[in-house]
C-alpha cells in the first residue's frame, strides 16, 4: 500500500455525519485495503464545536471554520452531511473548483444546483458523487447512471420517502387517519416535530428531480417537479383502495412521454396489490424502473437513518480513493438530452374517484355526458344505492392529468353531484 | 464527438448477442453520446456462417474465425457471449493479455477461472466487466462491487435461477408435481429439454460463486460450491411450507460464519411468505444482501432473456467506451481477503422434518434425545395422529448443517419413526 493516503474532510457531524466518521475508523484496515491506500479523517467541520465532542472524533479534528476546512491544500475529498443549500452551495463550489473531490448526500442542493455542481467538477477534473441523496442506502443512482446506460428507460415510479410510507402503511394496516398515523410517527422518531419537508412531498421531489436527471441523461430541476403530499388522504381513501385491493403509495414518478417529453412528480396514488412496490412497507424505500430492454427492475432497501446513509457515503469515499489511486476520473454526469419538462396538465395517469349523488334515474347519464366531453374513458363504474343518496364510484382510463382534473371540476358544479368526496389517482398497471 | 470510435467485436449472435447487436445498431446516436464517441461493430464471430444470416448483422461482418476476430488490431472490445469454458476462455485470455476490454455474460467461465481472466485484465489495464453474467438484466454486481464496497456484506440470499423459480412458483400456486411443472416450464420455453443445468442447481451454483466472490472481496470458485438442486422438492413439500406460510425457494446463499469464512451454497429452503423473497414469482429473479451498514437491501428483474441480458451486456459497453474516452480504467477486482470456504456441514441453517412415526407413548422422548444428543434444539413440533401412524412435524433452531444431516440419518435409523417423508432447510429469518 505504497499509494499516498486518501485525506477526508467531513462536513457536519449528524445522524450520518458521527456514522461516516464511527466506520471510517472502524473499518479503516478494510477500506484501505479496497481503495489500495490509507482513508485518513483530517477533519470534521460542525456548527457547534461544543455539541459536537463526544461523538467519538478526536477533538483536535474538530473545527467550526468549515470554509477554511474546505481550502486545506491537504484535503483530497469532501464530503458534506450538513444539508440544504447555503453554506453547502459555496463550501462545495469552491472545494469542486479547487480541483478536490466531493461526496454529498445533499438532495436539496443537487435538485436546485447539480447543473451548477456538475459544470465545477468538469472544468476541474475533481470527482462528485452522491448516492446517498436518494433512497439512502440503496445502491441506485450508480446503476442508474453506469450498469442502464445502454438502455433507455421510460419510467421510475419511487417510494423515496420513509416517513410518508411508514403513514401510509399504518392507514393501511390499521385504518388510522392521517392525523393518528402521523402523531404515531412522530412519537417513533420517523417524522419530525414540522413534518412538512416529508408529508408535502417536497424531500420526494428534490429526489424526483435527481432520479429524472439520471435516468433521462437530461436536466431536471426541483422547479420542474409538480408535488403533492399525503395530508389530504383520508381513511376512507386508503380504505377505497383497499376494496379495490390497491394500496395508497406517495410516489415519486419520473416518465417519459408520448410527445419526447418528460413528466416528473410527486403526489400519492393507488397501487395495485400485487405490483412490487405495493409490498414495500413501513420505512423502506424502493425504487421501480422499467426500460426499454431490461423489462421492470426495483431496488428496495433503507432510505435514511445514519448508519445505512452512511453506508452509501463511504461506498462513494471508496469510489473516489480508487479512481485517484489509478489515476481515473468517475464518470460524467450525461445530461445531453436536454428534454422538454411536461406540465402536470399533460402529464397521463388515471383517476379514482368517489362521488355522492342522487338515487334518480338520469344521473349516470349526466355523470357519464361529463366524462366524454373531456375524452375521459371510464373503465369501472360502481353504484350503490342508500336511501336517497348514492355513492357512485369510477376509475378511469388512462387520460391526462388536465382532462382528468376538468372532469372532476365539472362534476362538482353538476347539481346531481353532491359531493366529489374523493380522487386519487392509479398507478403502475 | 472527436473522439476515436469504440470498435466492437461481437462473440456469439444467438439469442443474446442478435439483441445486442440489434440494439447496438438502434440505440447506436443515443450510445454514442453517453460514450461520448461512436461505437461500431467491426465484427461478429459465430459458429455456423449459414444459421447467422438473417439476424440482422450485416453479412460481411459475419466470420466463423473466432480467433482471428479476436486479434484483428482495430477491436477495442470483445463482447463475449458463447457461454461455456472453451473455446471461449481462450479467446478472452488472448484478447485481454493483448490489451483489449472484454465484456462477457459468461457465468461458467467466470465461476471457473475468474482469477485467471482479472490477472490478465490487470496486467495488460484492459477492462473486464460482467454484469450479465449474474441474474441478467439485474444491476447487481457494480452496486456490489462499488456502491458497496465501503460496507460489509454478511449475507446474500438470491433467486438468480429463473427456471426454477418458475417451476416452484408453479407449484405452489397450481399444487403441481415437479414434473409436471417441468413439463409445463417446458413447454413454455422457460426450460430446455435437457433441464439439469437449471433444476440440478449448476447454473445457480456458478453464480453463487460470483456472487460471494464479489460481497466478500475473496475468490471462490465453482468448486467451493456446495449445490444440491429442486428434483427431490416434492408438492407436499410445498403444501407443507404453504400451510406454515412459507413458500419453497431454490437459493444462492453466500455468507459469513461466525468463524471468519465464508459458506456458498445452493438449495432449496422454506422461506417465510413474508419476507421479499418470497413475493419474486415465475421467472424473476431477486437478489436479497444483508450487510453491516445498510441493512437489508433487495435487487429484483428480470434474470435471462435476449433482451433483458442485452441491456446489462450494453450498459458495461457503455463502461469500457467511456472508461477509453476519459483514459481511465474500471474498478479492478478487489479479492485480497482470501477467506476459508466453509463446507457445508459446517453452514449454519434450520430444518423442517416431517416425520411418520408409530402412535405410541415414548416416541416423541426418543425422537426428542435423538435432536438432543446432537446438540440441535427443537423450535417448533407438532403431532398429529392418523390411526397407528402418527405425522410429526418439526422445525429446528439454527445449527450446522452436519449436526442436522446426523440427526436426520440417526432418526431413518430408529424402530420408532416409520419414514423421515420430508426434510427442507428454512431459511431467510
Amino acid at each position: 500500500m505504497a499509494a499516498q493516503p486518501l485525506r477526508v474532510a467531513l462536513l457536519g457531524a449528524g445522524v450520518v455525519g458521527s456514522q461516516v466518521a464511527r466506520l471510517l475508523y472502524e473499518q479503516s484496515e478494510e477500506l484501505g485495503r479496497r481503495i489500495g491506500a490509507p482513508v485518513v479523517l483530517v477533519g470534521a467541520g460542525v456548527r457547534d464545536l461544543q455539541r459536537a465532542r463526544g461523538i467519538g472524533i478526536p477533538p483536535q479534528l474538530l473545527t467550526d471554520d468549515l470554509a477554511g476546512l474546505v481550502s486545506r491544500s491537504d484535503v483530497d475529498i469532501v464530503v458534506e452531511l450538513i444539508g440544504g443549500v447555503e453554506p453547502a452551495r459555496t463550501l462545495l463550489l469552491s472545494a469542486l473548483e479547487a480541483g478536490t473531490s466531493v461526496v454529498t448526500a445533499n438532495k436539496a442542493l443537487l435538485a436546485q444546483y447539480g447543473a451548477e455542481l456538475h459544470a465545477a467538477a468538469e472544468a476541474s477534473g475533481a470527482d462528485l458523487y452522491y448516492e446517498a441523496s436518494v433512497a439512502g442506502a440503496i445502491p441506485l443512482l450508480r446503476p442508474l447512471r453506469e450498469s442502464m446506460a445502454g438502455d433507455n428507460v421510460r419510467r421510475v415510479l419511487g417510494i423515496v420517502n420513509g416517513t410518508t410510507n411508514y403513514i401510509l402503511s399504518q392507514m393501511d394496516e390499521t385504518g388510522a387517519s392521517f392525523a393518528e398515523a402521523l402523531a404515531e410517527a412522530q412519537a417513533l422518531g420517523y417524522a419530525e416535530a414540522d413534518p412538512s419537508a416529508d408529508v408535502d412531498g417536497l424531500d420526494a421531489a428534490a429526489k424526483a428531480a435527481i432520479l429524472a436527471g439520471l435516468a433521462f441523461h437530461t436536466r431536471v430541476r426541483l422547479d420542474d417537479v409538480s408535488c403533492e403530499g399525503i395530508r389530504g388522504v383520508s381513511a376512507e381513501d386508503v380504505a377505497a383502495a383497499r376494496a379495490m385491493d390497491h394500496v395508497v403509495k406517495l410516489l415519486a414518478i419520473c416518465e417519459r412521454t408520448s410527445t419526447g417529453g418528460v413528466s416528473v412528480r410527486v403526489h400519492p396514488a393507488m397501487v395495485p396489490r400485487h405490483h412490487p412496490l405495493a409490498g414495500v412497507r413501513d420505512a423502506y424505500n424502493a425504487v421501480f424502473v422499467e426500460s426499454e430492454a431490461a423489462g421492470q427492475l426495483m431496488f428496495y432497501g433503507r432510505g435514511a437513518g445514519g448508519t445505512p446513509t452512511a453506508s452509501a457515503v463511504l461506498g462513494d469515499i471508496v469510489a473516489v480513493g480508487r479512481n485517484r489511486v489509478s489515476g481515473a476520473r468517475g464518470p460524467r454526469a450525461s445530461a445531453y438530452a436536454a428534454l422538454e419538462i411536461v406540465g402536470l396538465d399533460e402529464a397521463v395517469t388515471r383517476y379514482y374517484l368517489a362521488l355522492d349523488v342522487a338515487d334518480k334515474a338520469g344521473v349516470l347519464a349526466v355523470v357519464a355526458t361529463t366524462f366524454a366531453r373531456h375524452d375521459v374513458s371510464i373503465e369501472t363504474l360502481r353504484q350503490e344505492g342508500r336511501g336517497d343518496d348514492a355513492s357512485l364510484v369510477v376509475v378511469t382510463h388512462r387520460s391526462t392529468d388536465g382532462a382528468l382534473r376538468a372532469v372532476v371540476d365539472e362534476l362538482r358544479g353538476l347539481d346531481v353531484v353532491r359531493a366529489v368526496a374523493s380522487t386519487l389517482r392509479v398507478e403502475g398497471e
